[in-house]
């Protein structure tokens, strides 16, 4: 355990080897850290730009322990760290965000109980373990929702959306009960909304609170596309987005910067869809358009240094480029309001994330 | 040899492990590239950002021709490479910029006269390879004069100011020469500066020229301390500042940064102090407070991308910090307009640079 503000030198270790661990390990850098990653991969985007790299499955503990004793911190670029992996870090060096940001943020049924105790709306839900409880979840919550698993599951997997027309089909709870895998899910209501936004904010060690613009999401197939700030609200559309991001940081005591996903109903209202613990591909645009980025902010906030500042100087469109998209970088270099990030993936598969521009002003 | 634009993925070499080539790492991979360095330092501030570092002697021709045989382009962080060490490197990799404009920047008499050949005005200067040139040149050009080494010597090493009072005592010349070292140099005319200025500017592969605005300068002791942009001169000198630049860009064919250091005179026009074949540190600022900082800059002219955007959207002043200094880093980035980088340079060694921070707006 080491004395805050870490000094230049010091070693952030991070668990995670993708382009968030990578942008995270730039910012670092360039705060005169030590960036050290923990990943299964060999040759990670993350580990060709940090000082060192340990190379093990999250579920080697001694590999995390001896990793976490080389670390002054230890942050995580995703949400599905799993608990005893956090648990033998967090012996050995103060991980950050905690563990209890993590454990709610990785069950989407803790998650939305959580936030309904802080008054922080979401849609209507239902636990479900059985086809059983799905069925009878519809007659509570209609006949237009999703069934999610309770763990694990991102960018649109492990998720069955339920339609009137399905319930007309035999089996159709025991059809999508099986396809989540019979997990413990939960039913979600359909929300009607008006727009995908999301709120980064970031608390430090002190308990400050920063907070970017709201940002509009557009998501194709549960992935998202394009983030567009500041987000077209109300004012105060923009100041409930603050204050739920505060009333989250607050109770989970977090350190760090937090992504936060909401619903905008017509009427204005904010409903959280889900967070995450950890900087947030909806934020690629802070880098480029506000004074201090969510890398940089996220660094600040574990290694106990001031907040940086959000202000964001220039309106900004961030789209993400999925596979052989980043090919076109040097074209898209090519626009004078242009930032291109490329994220130096060695194989460029189809659908996944590969680079991104955010074009300012 | 490689096809340009350079696509993700692909390796440039950097030689030189200081904090230019750690920031060019870090400019690199934000664009999706390996950096690797070559450095005769163990754990040098580069080689902690990049995906690989080769630790040899500059003179160890094997040891480049390996390195430069696992690039796909070479470039470097100080004007200073032996002519064996670049030729070595050109021989397996593209280096850039190209050996022209090294072998000029490394002798300054070769400089002051390329300069003087493309119309560029510089101080008068006299070359000396004896302290009989030394009496010889002081009579023509003044008893105010600067003797300096035609190379090496940077950060106002490797120099000796001539004053009237020297010249009473016996000897002088003899005790000058010996000075620095009694290398062939080069005396150079007192320049009645106002301002100390700088240009950063870059040319790409097609040659397309692209020009920060002027940089005013503050040194002490021969080191810079202070950069401010954009300069405070007369836009005649501002487009003066640009047609020096973009003569020698061209006269070079020059792929990359340089920055080059200028003194205007009362009446506004400029003379050439030297240039670098380099990012510059007077160009520190750029990154804070321009669409594409001179790092990303030099990065997208060396891969055969389109160069960025040069343009300032705020005025700026970069600092330089010194040895420990560098510890006050979490104190500076409590300022909402400060951004900070620390180069993470393990010894914080008193007048050594070790870190920055630009303030902008």
């Amino acid at each position: 355990m080491t004395a805050s503000p870490l000094k230049t030198g010091s070693t952030i270790g991070i668990l995670g080897g993708g382009q968030l661990g990578r942008m995270l390990a730039l910012a670092a850098a360039d705060l005169g850290f030590d960036a050290r990653i923990f990943t299964p991969e060999d040759d990670s985007p993350a580990s060709r730009v940090a000082a060192g790299a340990t190379v093990a499955p999250y579920s080697d503990l001694d590999a995390v322990t001896r990793f976490a004793s080389e670390c002054d911190v230890v942050t995580y670029e995703f949400e599905n760290v799993p608990a005893a992996t956090a648990e033998a870090a967090g012996a050995h060096a103060p991980l950050r965000p905690g563990p209890k940001a993590l454990a709610i943020a990785q069950d989407r049924l803790a998650e939305k109980t959580f936030a309904n105790g802080l008054g922080i709306e979401t849609v209507a839900f239902a636990d479900v373990v059985s086809p059983a409880d799905l069925e009878a979840a519809i007659k509570t919550l209609g006949a237009s929702a999703i069934l999610k698993t309770r763990r694990e599951g991102y960018d649109g997997k492990g998720q069955v959306r339920i339609t009137p027309e399905m319930l007309k089909g035999p089996g159709w709870a025991e059809k999508a009960f099986a396809a989540v895998g019979s997990a413990p899910s939960i039913l979600e209501a359909f929300a009607p909304f008006v727009h995908e936004v999301s709120i980064i904010a970031a608390r430090g060690e002190d308990g400050a609170t920063a907070f970017y613009p709201l940002t509009e999401n557009r998501h194709e197939g549960g992935v998202l596309r394009e983030s567009r700030a500041p987000a077209a609200v109300s004012p105060a559309t923009a100041k409930r987005g603050q204050e739920i991001a505060r009333a989250m940081l607050g109770a989970l005591d977090y350190v760090g910067v937090i992504g936060i996903e909401l619903f905008e109903l017509p009427d204005g209202r904010l409903l959280l869809n889900e967070f995450a613990p950890r900087v947030h591909n909806s934020g690629h645009w802070t880098p480029d358009a506000c004074v201090c980025g969510q890398f940089e902010m996220h660094i600040r906030a574990v290694a106990g240094w001031p907040l940086g500042n959000p202000t964001q100087l220039a309106p900004a469109v961030m789209t993400n480029l999925f596979g052989e998209d980043v090919l076109a970088a040097p074209e898209l270099a090519k626009e004078p309001g242009a930032r291109v990030h490329v994220y130096g993936k060695r194989d460029l598969v189809p659908g996944r994330k590969t680079g991104h521009v955010t074009r300012v002003g």
